[in-house]
């Protein structure tokens, strides 16, 4: 089987891209990156609990704690707050953490090439990102191209973004088509008992079940 | 006065480029990995006292430690021993970190992007660098053009490397015309009391100083 490094940060998004992958046929080898995001310990239980349900042996969870140490973001600086959500907002909001993604990208591709992995699978999505620049399909493009450089002459390693034209609605249809355990996702900014309700990333879920006519089960 | 971030190992190429980015005018801002390399105390000594040197207030060092974590060089895994220098072998080797510059320059990005700096600063060497992938000049341009695709439409990052196409006797002599202070650099892969003299990095280092002419102040 060939391997594919899943980013797994716990959410639904990459949920369901590990469902994607392993319907694919890939040997799934999880990581999980811990960058000072303030619902970490919730997250990282439901990376466990996602590689759990799908029997993943390879699995690696890093610090990046430099992304808090270097902050600019309200995920990653408490002295910062999380706005309410404003999904009209065309700005890029505070939550962006700087280049977060290149510094996982970056480390992703580092545990791909010692693994001989040739895939990384990263659920970012387009559309639906809150304005993210490192969540478009150039960005990942550009990088695919630094991989390229940057590595052996031997190691070839495509990002696959499955998810990047769907909507959220899309995705939910499409984790329940494939069993994805989006139960044991999390995906809320804020809190690590109960959704809040409120930031940017659980309006995202709550419109995406309500257009999907589905109940969200963490609910 | 614009700011730069320079990435100081505590290496000599590192001290050089710092140098150079001083002569052109700009703000350093001196930002230090710690990735799991055998030598690490001797290099953060070598980056601090460096930056006392040119009076660096915004400095900071960060552990990228899943380098380690992640293995597959013996720079960052103590079970591969470190081979004696070969500096005719062509192969890429094992000191190679798997794209351990594209961790590096997404942490430098992210920082930059929140310091509101225009320019990233590595000493990389095309020509006299082991044959590392990451240490290309069409590795930065790949890179350069991600940080465009990846960062806020407002932020504009150049990479410079000052000393892609330098040998080790030029960058020597560079350093020696802008009083870098090559004394304070630390090289070796090896060891952290007295250079071990048969590393990749102490061969490179010597040969360099042989040509020049000159005798290396650490030793």
């Amino acid at each position: 089987m060939i391997r594919a490094v899943i980013l797994v940060s716990g959410g639904m998004d990459s949920c369901v891209t590990a469902a994607m992958a392993k319907n694919d046929g890939f040997e799934l080898c999880f990581l999980h990156l811990n960058y000072g995001q303030r619902t970490e310990n919730r997250e990282l239980k439901a990376f466990h609990d996602i590689a759990d349900f799908y029997d993943v042996k390879n699995r690696l969870t890093v610090d990046m704690t430099h992304l808090a140490q270097i902050g600019g973001s309200c995920l990653t600086d408490s002295t910062i707050d999380v706005p309410n959500a404003d999904l009209e907002n065309e700005e890029i909001p505070i939550s962006y953490v700087p280049f977060r993604n290149a510094n996982i990208l970056s480390a992703a591709t580092s545990w791909a090439e010692v693994l001989g992995a040739n895939s990384l699978f990263i659920g970012a999505v387009e559309e639906d990102s809150s304005g993210y620049p490192d969540c478009r399909r150039r960005f990942y493009d550009a990088f695919e191209k630094t991989i390229d450089e940057g590595t052996k002459p031997d190691t070839h390693i495509k990002i696959i973004t499955p998810l990047i034209e769907l909507s959220k609605k899309e995705i939910i249809l499409e984790g329940n088509a494939l069993h994805a355990p989006i139960n044991l996702s999390w995906s809320c900014y804020e809190r690590e008992d109960i959704p809040c309700g409120k930031c940017d990333s659980c309006a995202l879920r709550a419109r995406g079940f309500n257009q999907a006519g589905l109940l969200d089960p963490i609910l």
